[in-house]
């Protein structure tokens, strides 16, 4: 017998196909392999259901995601018709958005509600979400009563909510039930979610009241009252809480599975933790982006919609690249009169830029961690600032010693390393007071912070050098 | 009573210090409260122990941890060492290494090893693997006879791997076993591990035969024997595998743990989810840092460990800078005779380069993610280029147009716009293909791919705009 009812109906589907064992479709390397691929790709266009059958039924509904991410469009869609109901919809949610909503688009809504009918909860609020109101209306007016309330309920709390994220079937118990009694419920009853591994302890208007995990039941004597032996829940999650902060709670005290409330801490769902690990995955993913000047796209999406998604970032560098040369065309003059700096200033601005960078990522990623607060702040700047000195100081005497050769003028050496020292310190400013400023005015600072950074490095190094340089040597500037 | 014994036993103590109230200890914002902190860092300087233990005793591991990581580090040694035996070692693992390894070396051996056998097995490893070999020895020689074995072989698995982050306390019983039987055995074996999820069905000798969540054995009978509702493990861990690959296996098949082998697949120890979550974190983590040019370091790194860890990138950007510098010595003369030049090439340099750290950004995660792979590696390049050729064309257009009218000048603009076009695809090119031969060699791409790509923007970007500006305005250069 298998694990989940889920596995149960996959091996019994495979069991029809005749093809028991699982197929290896990962190779050394942890990549899909090119073989499996390229069997289930032939059964596909030689529109042979049996052997595509045979083929991914058995697989794991991630592996079965993995797949369509990597077949084209007409192959996606011939996979879902080919396996018809022994497609596993939960492999929708393993795949980029771009791909779900193609792959469902196509699908007329009655064989979606049938579809979503056969998920938990949780799955099933993860595709509708993404439909346009008038479809979710329909799919959901197509299922049955009891189902259509859950998913409606779960779909009316906000975006990115623990109430979108969490699972509606849960096993609850009240308090003044044994341990026997508990466990009998469980042997008889057929309706009880897939998997869990906590039971709630609920009062008749299902108010929250605690939680026991499986292994304290099991545990204890069967005469044991659950009330006795449950621990009082400390971290009851509200439906409306942002699904991020829900999963940092969940991670911080190594929960499981954590209870949902509503306004009236009535207990509405579970939130269990293989959801957290994809929310906090998630999360990590969008910081990286937004520090990389790339929003919400993914590998599948078309080139315009990607076009669009960098031309802003793109702009916003431009008008900041703008800045910065205005700063040089303050200094025409002096360039006309010394064109070595022409050539020198970028590495001024450059080493600036860098510095400031990783001043930058050090400080977005601890606020986002919470490491770094306005109280502890005054310390960290202190010592970005001991830090910007100390490789100011350092890389001031190798580029001056370099510049000076390389032109063969000490004094231009000389305004180079200065001009770096200032850069320096003004990167280590501007990298942690900038995330620090744009996070106290509630903007992400992973998104921001980057065009920020560089145009005050490039705009204070260019000035610094070419300014600098026109005071030292005597040289006319616009200034 | 309590969920765990560790909980058991913290509610115990706080009992004792007659504050059996959990404290609140942050603030709306989530961030630490600064009276709670205030209140713990009087009662320090107080040395006022009782007051100490009332505060910080009912506190989670990792609320104690935040604690330790916003105190300094008199106010750490001193908590320390007013909480003695109540000290909950735990929290240990939820701080910084540096912090860690602050408060460790400052204990005598004997007082570690008393701690580190109050410690699961997984978390004295976390505490172990730090110190240096000597007082690893001592410590273990401290210890009783099992424990000390256990934890030399967790120790011996390599670094990150498997081995190293399993817990080594587990529940497993033969397959002939019924239902009743093991429940029997639950109920009166008094020396089971504090959590556990499920139970792992072993031979005689130690090998992994397979595993039985706790919520299928609740919904057995007691005559059900344990072989007919166990399944198979699929994804047993080798205890050397890398613990990043290992949490990928843990996350991808939404396991809740996941039973470690040895070379004979004998059962060895069990990862569990919620240290699989703080690896993802930690890489994911590394992904960022390394993609801002920093290292390991951690907030509470001295002044010198971060600027040595920054150095070297620094350095490496400096090399790249000055190559940048010599391409633009190649048009010293160009430059001169045209000064406008000196002020517009930056804009090129800086839209390639955030181009290409845009699409380096997207490649290096999808290769991380295993979304980007060798064979799909021809489509994304195709698209990169589509996209640099789009948005390149619609920037040329504009910054064309801005400096044509700036210096009055149209063919300026019609050179910048060339020259930015020429730039963008460049950037694609390298932004996809330098992470991608970077990943074939073994190289990690987050960590040098940067340097790379922003040497191929300002090369091309000032040799392309100088060098097309020298042809078409007929200026001479040293090429």
């Amino acid at each position: 017998m298998a694990d989940s009812q889920l596995d149960h109906r996959v091996l019994e589907r495979a069991a029809e196909a005749e093809d028991f064992e699982h197929p290896e479709i990962y190779d050394e390397e942890g990549e899909l392999d090119q073989g499996f691929l390229e069997r289930v790709r032939d059964a596909i266009h030689a529109e042979d259901a049996d052997r595509l059958r045979a083929s991914v039924v058995p697989l794991h509904d991630s592996e079965l995601g993995d797949i369509l991410q990597h077949i084209n469009f007409d192959d996606r869609q011939g996979l879902v018709r080919l396996l018809g109901e022994d497609f596993d919809y939960t492999a929708l949610t393993q795949v980029d958005e771009a791909v779900r909503l193609e792959i469902v688009d196509a699908m007329p809504n009655a064989q979606i509600a049938e579809a979503v009918r056969e998920l938990d909860s949780d799955d099933a609020v993860y595709i509708l979400e993404d439909l346009d109101e008038a479809d979710q209306k329909e799919i959901l007016e197509n299922l049955p009563f009891r189902e259509r309330v859950r998913l409606r309920r779960a779909l009316e709390y906000p975006d990115e909510s623990a109430g979108r994220r969490m699972q509606t079937e849960f096993v609850a118990v009240p308090p003044f039930w044994t341990v026997g009694q508990t466990i009998d419920y469980l042997r008889d009853e057929a309706d009880l979610p897939e998997e869990f591994t906590q039971i709630f302890v609920i009062d008749p208007s299902f108010k929250l009241l605690g939680a026991v995990d499986l292994d304290r039941i099991l545990r204890a004597r069967r005469p044991a009252k659950i009330e006795d032996i449950m621990r009082e829940t400390r971290h009851a999650i509200p439906a409306t809480m942002d699904q991020e902060e829900a999963a940092q709670i969940i991670q911080q005290y190594d929960l499981l599975s954590a209870a949902v409330v509503d306004e009236n801490e009535r207990l509405v769902g579970v939130l269990t933790i293989d959801d957290v690990v994809d929310v906090l995955q998630a999360e990590a993913e969008e910081d990286i982006r937004r520090l990389g000047g790339v929003g919400d796209e993914e590998l599948s999406d078309s080139v315009l919609t990607i076009v669009r998604s960098r031309f802003l970032w793109l702009f916003i560098n431009l008008l900041t690249a703008v800045l910065a040369s205005a700063v040089i065309g303050l200094f025409d003059a002096t360039i006309e009169q010394m064109v070595a700096l022409a050539v020198l200033m970028p590495i001024v601005a450059s080493m600036g830029g860098n510095a400031g960078t990783q001043t930058m990522t050090v400080a977005v990623r601890s606020l986002a961690t919470r490491d770094l607060d306005i109280y502890n702040a005054g310390r960290i700047v202190r010592k970005e600032l001991a830090v910007g000195l100390i490789n100011g100081v350092a890389f001031a005497l190798i580029i001056g010693v370099v510049a000076g050769l390389w032109f063969d003028n000490l004094g231009l050496g000389e305004v180079m390393g200065l001009a770096l020292i200032i850069n320096m310190l003004a990167a280590a400013l501007g990298g942690i007071l900038i995330p620090i400023v744009l996070d106290r005015f509630g903007a992400d600072p992973a998104i921001a912070s980057g065009a920020f950074v560089t145009t005050v490095t490039d705009v204070i190094g260019f000035f610094a050098f070419l300014g600098i340089a026109a005071w030292w040597f005597g040289l006319s500037s616009s200034l």
